[in-house]
């Protein structure tokens, strides 16, 4: 099977399958079965120049940012979901512990203690395992799961569907928001629910901003200055993640990071993510299964 | 035995030792043999008052401000060492975690991997080896220890004495200090020392601000920007620990938290740690030993 990738990718992913990506001519992308890319370089005249595209992998690990509308349906994703666990589930814990610790205030801010309180995770993918399991390994967490699926079931003490969200919500001293953007989640943490966190709660989003909403977080966190609240991810405005156009950063108990979770700046963990991607086309030419195949209809 | 205390304990405490708190007078003064404090109410006064002594428990966990030179020398000093242990090793990790992933800083900064890397660890008593099991069991670091003992061996891959020092601190990606502040451990960390770090090296101060040479290290991160240092503990100025006045606080690369890490506003540690301070009172009354005796000689 042809591949092409519209980026360079690491050395050691031409060892594992044949991709080009340098000087790609029309005959490449017409004659390209797999496309290995990132999700904003999907556009109608790409596709259009790829009538034998069966599938596309993703170097990134969400793909809310995939314009569905252009790709033809019997073409499959995958995502890398899981190529940046690691990192980003460091990350969380940095977000975590730092507002715990009142870290980057310059002020004296009470600190909150971590060990042995109950950890709350929204989606148990690779991210939320990875957050579990230091939960579990390292302050003693007891770790709630809300899920559709679990990959690492052994790390949760409990594992519930979306529709126990509600009635957990208010038995966590730490809540981690790892959902991905569809149309199920968009939203989802709302001041409706958010109202029920417990005191001194301690609320952090590594997942899509706009699955927190904007107002509602900000109107709990000028109510409860005992809750804390940290992000990765931001809401888009005027088509883009938008960092700094929020009202969250005039709060003391706010903490943010601009989307620097997965690999920012570091090459290393970054030629891993797309190693990773290409081990993944490689299990579909072997295998024709991959992991991380997108669900349509979750997006559409 | 008669036990007094400067402070008022929690209420668990007279159920394991008799204590008297309030309304202390001249007469209570002068039987006691015991006294529960903080090392700054000790002066002279305070110790004539009590022919009696025989034995001073710290609530801190270092006895660095302990004016030893009002003290009798039959008399035992018991610290509250490992009291705060746990607390301090979170806040150690919300340091370590904050500077690699650059929260705080409001820009995009590079974010540092920290599973699987050299942690090097400076004093392997309660709060060392506590950040030495959170290094282990959530990100598999190779943890080396520089201690006179080890509380805990099983949770460090390498045990060396101060000696080896200088060998080892090239070989760390983070570097904690947890040392109490005595003769031996004054400055040990200065530029000398530290010019020897890796690229990329993480280094966080929970111990003592004087173990560190404040120019040394202000010097470090200004001709290496790729190092970072986050530090708990400041230098004491006209006899006190000054927190600002600093010129740390200029550099992208240093973070602070102002003295917060024991706990900070936090009654449930605070409360738990002069219980521990109790229970060291009622070892030595029923065994006539207890943990944590002072080495004079260490500070005079």
């Amino acid at each position: 099977m042809r591949i092409i990738s519209t980026e360079k990718v690491p050395e050691e992913c031409r060892n594992v399958i044949d991709v080009k990506y340098d000087n790609l001519t029309d005959e490449d992308f017409k004659n390209a079965e797999i496309l290995l890319t990132w999700p904003s370089r999907v556009n109608k005249e790409l596709i259009s120049k790829m009538p034998k595209l069966k599938v596309i992998q993703t170097f990134s690990a969400g793909v809310d940012d995939l314009d569905f509308s252009v790709i033809p349906p019997h073409v499959k994703v995958f995502s890398n979901a899981g190529a940046y666990s690691l990192s980003v589930a460091e990350h969380t814990w940095a977000l975590i512990l730092a507002l715990a610790k009142g870290v980057g205030t310059r002020k004296r801010t009470i600190v909150y203690e971590i060990t042995n309180k109950v950890l709350l995770i929204l989606g148990a993918g690779g991210i939320g395992s990875e957050v579990a399991r230091i939960g579990k390994t390292a302050f003693r967490n007891y770790v709630i799961g809300i899920s559709r699926s679990f990959k690492k079931p052994e790390w949760f003490d409990e594992k519930h569907s979306i529709a126990m969200l509600r009635e957990k919500i208010g038995e966590a001293d730490i809540i981690v928001d790892t959902l991905p953007l569809n149309k199920e989640t968009r939203g989802i943490l709302n001041y409706d629910l958010l109202k029920n966190v417990k005191q001194r709660a301690i609320i952090v989003n590594v997942g899509r901003g706009e699955t927190v909403d904007e107002e509602g977080i900000y109107r709990l966190l000028k109510e409860r200055p005992d809750v804390r609240f940290g992000t990765d991810v931001f809401w888009r405005k005027n088509g883009r993640e938008d960092f700094y156009n929020t009202k969250l950063w005039e709060l003391e108990n706010f903490i943010g990071t601009l989307h620097t979770a997965g690999a920012y700046g570091n090459d290393e963990v970054m030629k891993r993510a797309m190693f990773i991607a290409c081990l993944n086309v490689k299990k579909y030419i072997d295998k024709g299964i991959a992991d991380n195949e997108v669900r349509r209809e979750d997006y559409v």
